[in-house]
């Protein structure tokens, strides 16, 4: 969880909420109960402890530290794709050590946002047999520390990731052939997220592609990757941890409509006045705009 | 009808097989009968003209004038997705005043390929009460031509581009928004190709997104958006030239599909070699990597 100091075309923000725990958090908290593992400094605001707790977010794994808070501070030109780090503080976080409650430590389900690959393997030490577990990372810990990731890596049925950081990671340009090498490196399902062009999802024989909702405007895409990955996660728990093909779409689906929102207003700002019809809407506003089925194939072939 | 230089990460080609009528008319012929009108030089290969006899293009509007072919010669770096043209010789495309032969002024269904408007314009004016017009462009007439190709679109059912055209000539950076513009200059069917990232249709109060087929390996991106609006408007006259949903959508299918093919290999080599039956089960395949629909929608709305 974080401070984020936000620039894009449209506007700024100062010190507002974020964090990828934090928004895969209130994206997830719309499919299934969250229980979060984060920290914060002494300087963290209550309300956004607060707002979590309205959605029902579990706290019990939160900590709160001597010192700051986390703080990142970003801009994003007119290509909103890419965002351009200005600051990184890492204060709390420099001396975290995870400590799982006993009673979290039961959950079946881990999801291990961007963090340090050494914390998410501390994480995931602490949980006892979890029934699925999915990771995010970001090039900073690509760069820095590659084993260590491998090393979770081995460890997670699902890998989430955007397409530079799988480009980074693999040295692959083609974005399915880095996908097929990190299905060797452990995972068995590899989610690449392509921002304002969609996403896809890989196994080992099976391949799924959606394109971004489509959004007139995108106010800040802060997050956009950690809503897709509640949606997603999220979703694949409301549905039981079944891996089948329904089930995995279905959760890639609700992935994109949860960043769609995300991104049309700063911070959390969208998802704090979001329901769960307005989920449900959207949910079946792209499928329709996505479907194609030829019912009548044979008379389609060409001549 | 163009001879390209082409270089990309993978190889290179010299005075190849290339231009957007060429592309356009080869994909197209897979779909339905296709008369080509465009010029050549007197150095233009032989061979290639019977390569598009032998696929039942109708030749009678090719014209063969003193001077030499057109050349395009470009380069594409590791991100195959946009080409740096290195150098253009429009050579007997000078003087070139496209003269519509009597028998092919009456087809009801009319493509104007990437080529000056005022040209595009000419064209039209000869063709006899055309019952769909479907045109094209590129940045070098949006720059120095904005106002003719105008009036281009004023006369056209549906406009095929990129989104880097559609962004130049409508100052939007937004797709969705310089989409909802160019509806309103005259088209009632826009479609914005994005090369890797897939396409999209949009009419008033309807859209359609599908992403690029998924390939390991792109060779050559020359020609794709060619071979799309190849396949796309093929597929439509092959329907009869229906607008209604399904076969807009098929036709976005069909285009995805026959650019999917050409960027295997350099030129037209893959499209040399295609076959109806390569392109049906790519067409199949497509349609089951991106189908999704919930067969049992209340039971998965968020809680």
């Amino acid at each position: 969880m974080g401070l984020d100091t936000v620039k894009t075309p449209f506007g700024r923000v100062q010190d507002s909420l974020g964090g990828s725990a934090t928004y895969f958090s209130y994206a997830a908290s719309f499919f299934s109960p969250v229980k979060l593992v984060a920290v914060v400094g002494e300087d963290f605001p209550r309300e956004h402890v607060d707002l979590l707790a309205r959605r029902g977010i579990d706290l019990k794994g939160l900590q709160r530290l001597p010192g700051r808070t986390f703080r990142w501070s970003g801009s994003y030109e007119f290509d909103l794709n890419e965002a351009r780090t200005l600051a990184t503080e890492l204060n709390v976080f420099e001396s975290f050590r995870p400590q799982i409650p006993p009673a979290l430590q039961e959950t079946p389900f881990v999801f291990l946002a961007n963090i340090d690959p050494e914390l998410q393997l501390d994480v995931l030490k602490q949980a006892r047999q979890p029934r699925l577990v999915a990771c995010d990372t970001m090039n900073l810990w690509i760069k820095i520390k590659p084993a260590k990731l491998r090393e979770v890596l081995e460890r997670v049925h699902i890998f989430i990731l955007n397409d530079g950081e799988a480009r980074q990671l693999t040295g692959q340009s083609s974005l399915i052939k880095a996908g097929r090498t990190l299905l060797k490196w452990g995972p068995s399902i590899v989610v690449i997220k392509k921002g304002e062009h969609g996403a896809f999802l890989l196994t080992e024989g099976r391949f799924f592609a959606v394109p971004a909702f489509p959004l007139e405007e995108v106010y800040d895409p802060t997050g956009a990757g950690d809503c897709f990955a509640g949606g997603f996660f999220g979703s694949l728990v409301r549905d039981g941890g079944s891996l089948e093909e329904t089930a995995l779409r279905r959760a890639v689906v609700f992935g994109t409509v949860m960043a769609s929102f995300n991104v049309e207003k700063f911070s959390l700002e969208r998802l704090k006045t979001l329901t769960d019809a307005e989920i449900f809407s959207r949910y079946r506003q792209f499928i329709q705009m996505t479907h194609f089925e030829d019912s009548d194939m044979r008379e389609t072939a060409p001549r």
